[in-house]
């Protein structure tokens, strides 16, 4: 049960043209089961620091198994998991980062984008999740 | 005044133990008296981002003798320690941590619990580091 | 003079096209001018190990405007940048690893790849980096 | 196709009674198929600094799938991957990591044992690889 590099070429165009429909520049990341790098692209003119912010957004959203928004919820000062993005290397708790799960709802991998708002980077994030299930 | 390494297995298998008798999957790690990692033992589909959180709350309790939740409440904004969490190469700040004492009340190590609710990991970590004083 | 995301896809889909034809099974990055990773792919069951190498041999190809291979025959002992692989968090300095030039002969990015022997993973990287000037 | 967390103990205590027979002090990491910390363990007396030693041969052996002191013939000076050991965040290349393999021949995981002399690492990796599929 994980993703397969043509599924995660799936993802990532899938993902590519939602942004450019939107008019966003966004550098996307999709890891796989173990939270390995499997494809990334860096669109053209999108923010530099977004590189490190996509792929980390995509790894924490696979090291807990949820949405990266959902889990800044709880690591908010007087959070339960206050500080927790010191852990792995740096984690990245804000929208963006989601798993991807196969047909059989199964999780395979996640995905990580950076470089528009956080509500453009959970949609084209879910864009991308999204393409190999419908 | 060291945890042994047959001190630090009996407390790993009381804390998997009680992990599997809550139905929580946990990454479990010892650290000696000197913050050192001693034993590690990952349960099956816990998650992956846990080995590094438990691995460090162990490391956190045993670097300032103490519950890694009551340090917690001090690293908050306006604490007096203040995001320490930025030294030692990442300290974790909330429940799951906790010193391990021998029979005469002396630190000889800590044991730290990620994968469960915080109360959970609390729970288990208890259970493993009261396992060797019983 | 900056690799697009498009030409960046082109080159890492020839790549992958020529390690399919050749039965190798590798990791394929691409970095642009800035050395920045552009683009990657990892295929089914190639080495764990390879992401990071493919990884720092594009990066390493562009912080020297060289191929990997001839920069390692200077980093031997006794050579004249002997161990050199210290600098920038860590070269590859074996081949695998090639600037990316366009049909100006103007360097924009580089290839690195890591799966296979250091010939196939230096044809794998010559059969991608080629593609956009054919 | 992972090592389970039952095995990786199987494999643990194997090794560890190994290295007790032979009076050698070592410390032993067992990692799954991902190149995970799964079970570790640390001999009393043992050196410090083979904590991470054994961890990283651990790892070493699975990121290659590879006896890492086969590795180490191909990493040396003049060798076709001289310096390698500068990606992954460190690398050893001597005798005491080997992939874990189950009965039908799959690798699983990987051990990593540090302490005593490269033949008795080797020997002690050997034990405990090997005790799962007796």
């Amino acid at each position: 049960n994980d993703i397969s590099h043509d599924e995660a070429f799936e993802i990532l165009l899938a993902a590519k043209k939602n942004a450019e429909d939107s008019n966003v520049l966004v550098n996307i990341a999709v890891v796989d089961a173990g939270a390995n790098l499997k494809a990334f692209i860096r669109m053209d003119e999108s923010f530099l620091g977004s590189i490190d912010v996509a792929i980390k957004k995509a790894k924490t959203a696979r090291y807990f198994d949820i949405d990266t928004g959902e889990l800044g919820e709880l690591t908010q000062p007087g959070g339960i998991i206050y500080n927790i993005e010191h852990s792995n290397g740096g984690l990245m708790t804000f929208p963006g980062g989601l798993p991807i799960k196969n047909k059989d709802g199964k999780i395979i991998g996640a995905i990580g984008v950076s470089g528009g708002t956080i509500e453009q980077d959970r949609a084209i994030a879910t864009a991308g999740a999204k393409s190999i299930v419908d």
